[in-house]
């Protein structure tokens, strides 16, 4: 593969790893071309919070001297960082004014320290909302259109991973807050099994839903983070060969779907049609009454973990917080401890329903957000169409592919049952393969 | 109350705070009594692996500085920080070789943060085994005899409040790792309902397991510290009075009893005598045979979560890990995924069974340790008498009162539902007033 200099922006991180892996670029020209890109198009988009070139080059120039046989799986291979997690040669400020001057780590968090290891480049801090927790904009905007939202709270995550100006990110999930902007900004974004990539070093916001995940290009780039974090540890047997031809495929709209505007009614209507096609055997499911219940008990057990996860910052300075963290710190008017458990062990019982559903279809589909990303930056959008996904505690990946009416892009989401990560990357790829036969 | 210097160290939080705030005595004064004691005892004990003077004499300093209306309710009052809390004053090494040589964090863990915020001097960091993970034990010893094992993983935390080299300190516990050593040392150790603490910048072992909880010398102490995280707001109606006699008194030897060492019968049996004849109405309950399977869900979990918390820490350099926590990593004979989410969702239903059971008591008993603390430091013992309140995340505290053979301290637990941490600390306080009559 020859690519011209100018071009290695658009490698997909698989493409670039292995390009650098074998000295056809050296990684200090693939970070060089990522910086002229971010150069180019960040006072734009305005994806990154925290960039520095030195230390980017600094970390590309020693890669470069390291011999073949100690080039990890992603030598040379730039990824963004959400501003929530621990980096230690980078500060981490959490898009709060209590945090606004913190320095460096004094170690990564876990999930920088696997991708360091590996040999990426810990290119820079992305954009998010104040603790990951908010739905007011950060500076962050859509690159498909400026006047658009990236979603949140992924948000510069998402956006420069879209805008070419890394192939590899790394957000969190506690709603929709990495496949809403997987959607909005078009491009894969995936959230793991709860559970299998560690949070430690990454800002709280819920213990029970918090779950970092990844953004990418094409979903080898996904794959690739996801052998790197060992999620394929967790399958039971090696993964079959899967068809769109003959695959049992589920559609769920879910209980949200009265939300869903015209893009995402035209979006899952043609990805109807685009895999019955495809020969897919396609099931309409509508799932027991009892799922329903999901958002709202998810509600209740993040507001809960939000007053003890917030607690400190409150302490230290409530001057410094938004004022609906302070309302969540302050708030006597909590979920009883009653509604509370209530809620975790109704949200316990439907994982198991829920798994012993999904394992009926090789495929599941259902809705990513609302419609295409919303105009305006202030308000970056709700998490109703993820966050049952989220406090089951299921993979969940955005599959790009659908337009909306102004233009930008619109995703579907591919879910599955607990530790079935593998399968739904798989899954997210063949439909991923159908989809975009239509552009 | 007139205390002498020379007698400042053996205050209660409590009364320690009551007279710094007053200006009865200075937070320096206080200090510098506890440093005292420190330089007696620490050589034998070896509860501090990071302990600098300058940096608790500065606080102590700046804290006399503020004026009255400005005083937390911990003003003065120093507290023990296990090693695997992010400090931004002291670094943090989780005993591990990896960590050796990491400086001060750019900021505190959720809960340092909360203990600084109400006036808490930072004291120093406490011994624990690597990554709070091992049972091999780290440099501390037992205070009543240095010869025999302070337990651990919260080893240094234990053994610092039960030696009167502070009042307070905050450990965790992910298998016994709070009750077990205030089992060994002699003191009150809480762990509370998982969730309730936050457990941002601490170091990851389970997440499903991990919990953050206290020790002190009195339940009013204690209290202090549940009422400072806010605990106390999880109650769903004021406390009632309670008192022994009348009260019903579960006493559960659960599944693991036919563990339990002679101390740990002689206490039980103590015990029951005690209550009785303070007027308790003591029911000895058998678990239904479901919660034997505890233990065995819990070490699945556990293994499980702790290879993705571990797998950063191996990525980074495994020649740096304990033998174990690198065939954590590496073993392939893991339990398979459906064995993790049988253990997930068999613990989740048996949470909720418990709450129904735990309602029917007042006070519920429970063996803490198989025994006093064994003679050896090399091994700090098995978590096994404490686990299944972990993995059910209900509230479980050590009540100290008796002694074994070679007359090092015993005590026994007192549990209950999710989120009646108050009501446990009740009864501790009750059942810990009616055991110190025996000695």
């Amino acid at each position: 593969m020859a690519v011209s200099k100018s071009e290695l922006f658009k490698l997909s991180a698989t493409q670039a790893a292995e390009l650098i892996r074998r000295d056809h670029i050296s990684a200090q020209d693939y970070a060089q071309a990522l910086l002229d890109r971010v150069r180019y198009r960040d006072p734009q988009v305005r994806a990154w919070v925290y960039l520095d070139e030195k230390v980017i080059l600094d970390q590309a120039k020693w890669l470069d001297s390291l011999p073949v046989e100690k080039r990890g799986p992603l030598h040379g291979v730039a990824v963004g960082i959400k501003d929530i997690f621990l980096t230690k040669d980078m500060p981490t400020r959490y898009y709060s004014r209590l945090h606004a001057h913190d320095g460096n780590a004094a170690a990564d968090s876990a999930a920088v320290a696997i991708l360091r290891s590996a040999g990426a480049i810990i290119f820079g801090k992305t954009a998010t909302t104040e603790f990951a927790s908010m739905t007011e904009g950060g500076p962050c905007t859509n690159p498909n259109n400026p006047k658009h939202t990236p979603a949140g709270s992924s948000s510069g995550s998402a956006a420069a991973v879209a805008d070419y100006q890394v192939p590899l990110s790394i957000g969190t999930q506690t709603g929709g807050s990495i496949v809403r902007p997987g959607s909005f900004n078009g491009c894969y974004g995936f959230k793991p099994t709860w559970g299998t990539v560690s949070t430690e070093g990454v800002g709280r916001f819920s213990i029970s839903a918090d779950t970092p995940g990844f953004y990418a290009r094409t979903v080898e780039d996904v794959e690739l983070l996801a052998r790197l974090f060992r999620i394929d540890s967790l399958m039971t047997a090696p993964l079959k060969p899967l068809s769109i031809a003959g695959a049992q495929v589920a559609f769920m709209k879910t209980h949200v779907w009265p939300n869903a505007g015209p893009g995402t009614h035209a979006a899952w209507d043609l990805a109807h049609r685009l895999i019955e096609n495809h020969g897919g055997k396609i099931e309409d499911v509508e799932l027991p009454e009892a799922f329903s219940r999901c958002s709202e008990w998810r509600e209740t057990v993040v507001i809960q973990e939000a007053r003890a996860a917030f607690l400190s910052k409150y302490c230290e300075d409530k001057s410094k917080l938004h004022v609906d963290i302070v309302s969540l710190v302050e708030n006597e008017d909590l979920p009883s401890p009653k509604e509370v458990l209530e809620a975790h062990d109704g949200i316990a019982r439907l994982r198991t329903e829920w798994d012993q559903i999904a394992r009926n279809y090789d495929i599941i589909i259902a809705p990513s957000a609302v419609d295409e990303a919303p105009e305006g930056l202030e308000d970056t959008g709700i998490a109703v169409f993820c966050s049952m996904w989220t406090i089951l505690h299921v993979p969940a990946m955005n599959v790009p592919g659908f337009k909306g009416a102004c233009g930008l892009p619109i995703g579907l989401t591919v879910v599955g049952s607990r530790y079935s990560d593998m399968e739904v990357l798989q899954g997210g790829k063949a439909i991923g393969a159908v989809f975009n036969t239509s552009q």
